[in-house]
Parts: C-alpha cells; structure tokens; sequence
C-alpha cells in the first residue's frame, strides 16, 4: 500500500457505471503526484491514508464488480508531514 | 486512477481481435508521457479524464474479455492545467 | 497500453513451457528502456505498436494459460518518432 | 519480489474491514521510498524482507479475501545495507 | 518481460509457506536496480534472463498457488552486457 494524503474530491459527471455513484477523491504522494483513489473509509481533506492498488483494490470496496484501481483502506493515526520524509 | 488529458484518437487497422473494434485514444499525463487507453465513456481531445489500469481496466469496459490494461473511466468536471499542478 | 517499437526477435532456447513457442520481440519506448514482448499480430523490427501488460497481456494472446506479462496489441497506422515526442 | 527493510507500525484506527485486523509494517527501499505492507511472516523493525504484490499479494496472506497489494513473503538471511548497493 | 541478469542466490529461512521452497535469485536490471525473482528454469549467477510480473508469474510457475510476483521465465541465448544499451 501507498501513503497518500487527501487533496479534494473530484466530480465526474460523465463516467463508466462500473464506477457506480462512489466518493473519488484526489490524492497525493510525497513527491505531490496526483492520483484519484475510491473512498471507502470516508477520508477528509488533509487525511493520511494507505491507498491499496491492483485487483485488492476492486475488493476492497466491498464489491469486487465495482472497476477501482485504487481504493483508500484507512486512515493513519498519528502522522504527519515530517514522518513522510524520515 | 490516474489523471490524464486526451491527445488524439490511435489508429490499428492490425490489431488483437481481443481489442475487437472499441475506439482508442492517445493520453498524456502532467509530464507529457503518452498512454494509450480504450475509451469507454465517448471523450474528445482535450478533455481531462480519469483512466482505470491492471485487471479494472477490463471490466470497466462492460465486457471482461476485451484485453486493455487502461480504460478511460469518467470525464472530470471543473478541472484544468493549472489543477494539475497545485 | 504503452507505445513501444520494436527492435529485434528474442530467442530463449531454455524457458518455462509456460509460454509455449510464441514468438518473442525486444520493444523500447520512446526512452530506448527495453522490455521483451510476445508478438501475437506479426510485428516486425521498426514498427510502431501499442503494448499490454497485466493480466489482459494473457487473454490477449487468445490463451490465457499464456504466461506473458506484455503482449503486443496491434501495430499503430500512421505513427512516427517524431509524435512521440509531441 | 522487492527488498525492502522494516522502519516500523502502522496503525489505522479507521480501515476497511477486508484489511480485517491484520499487522501492517511501514518498509523502505534502498532510496528510502516508504510503502505498507502486510505482514504475515512476524518482521521486526530493522529486518531486510521481500515483500510480493500485486494478486500475488492476497493469496500470501493465506486469505485471498484480504484485500493487500503488498505482503511481507520472508525475512532475509545475511543481508546487509551495504549488499543492498551492490 | 524485463530483461535481467542474476546476481545470486537468496536465502529466506522464515517465508511465508505459500513460497513453499522454491529457489529464489536476486536479479538487477540494467540500472543496477535488484529484485527478487522465482527461479523456474534453473539460471545461473551471469545469466541474462527475461523476467514474468504480476498474475503470470504465478502461473508461470507451473502452480498458481505458489505465491511469486516475479518469475524467471527463459535464459535469453546470445545476449551480453552491450546489447542492453543499444
């Protein structure tokens, strides 16, 4: 899994119904590389979360139909910017 | 998911029948590095775009069988080169 | 997919009988990075093709018993270097 | 599989519970990039490990149900930073 | 496939069983970058090799259950030091 921190969310409108009506939200890396990553956890903006990539991520959803390829897993407790570069 | 702008449409007039005949289009990401990705949702160039890889890619498509490792997943709204960048 | 374009055949006289006898092709991207290729639509040395990698690179193969983790996909109409790059 | 070493824990209060309660280790590469990992072998802060992804992943947890892109498949014998450069 | 030269062997006295016994090898690529590859063909330290990632790697195994995500599929015959960068 990937440590990620939450930017936003982002809308789209026009999108595959394989992706149903599920939060996206953009995140970053440490390097500030963007990402878009389903929310199954309910993260806010600022949240550190482990993102998990690949066919764990369709299963992570709870429904294995729903087309993520990546899926927030959880929020980190106790982290911050400066343990991001240690 | 990655976020990527359409370029251009691609052309394979020799091609897997796996792909069958789904349209496919050239995407760059903030750096400017082309993919390719099957389009599923009916994007122009220009457009800003989430796209799904590894095994979603398939079943985003509506139909597992077709062999792309990278399918166009929605159109975003409201986003815009200088997003790409904050 | 990715855009590769191919560079020679490959021979490995000692493999995993896995990949059976399918034809095997050095590709470089627009880097000149080089990865090996099973080449299921007659690609030859110069052209241009788009890539598939995960596990579509099986079924693209029309097998999935096939054990590749890139397959070309078909080979592009009307590319050169110079739109690589663009 | 990657080479990685153990930095420490990971605790996330707030999971999907596909992770269920499992033990996640924060693992560096030899650039000091920061992933998570599942841990299914009992790894200690400090041990080199491989560590296996992709659908791989989940069937080393013992449960392909849980949903992890990166498991901890072994711990190294005689493995040394300065190995790692070599 | 990438291409990859084995470097030697690794020994991992505690590893998860569904590694069972099989032999495992570092291998660097032509960046000097190491992994740890599934040896199903019987390769020797020197040996330039074409390495399978993701689920083709389990089955390239011969044993999907065996829990590799990245596997020796074929000694690549008349290939040297020069030829990976050209």
């Amino acid at each position: 899994m990937k440590i990620h921190r939450v930017v936003r969310d982002l809308v789209t409108t026009a999108r595959t119904p394989t992706l149903q009506a599920k939060s996206l939200r953009v995140v970053e890396d440490d390097s500030g590389d963007l990402e878009v990553a389903l929310d199954s956890v309910g993260a806010k903006p600022g949240d550190f979360v482990i993102t998990i990539s690949t066919s764990a991520a369709r299963h992570a959803t709870g429904d294995p139909k729903i087309t993520t390829d990546l899926t927030i897993g959880g929020i980190i407790d106790h982290w911050s910017e400066e343990r991001w570069h240690d």
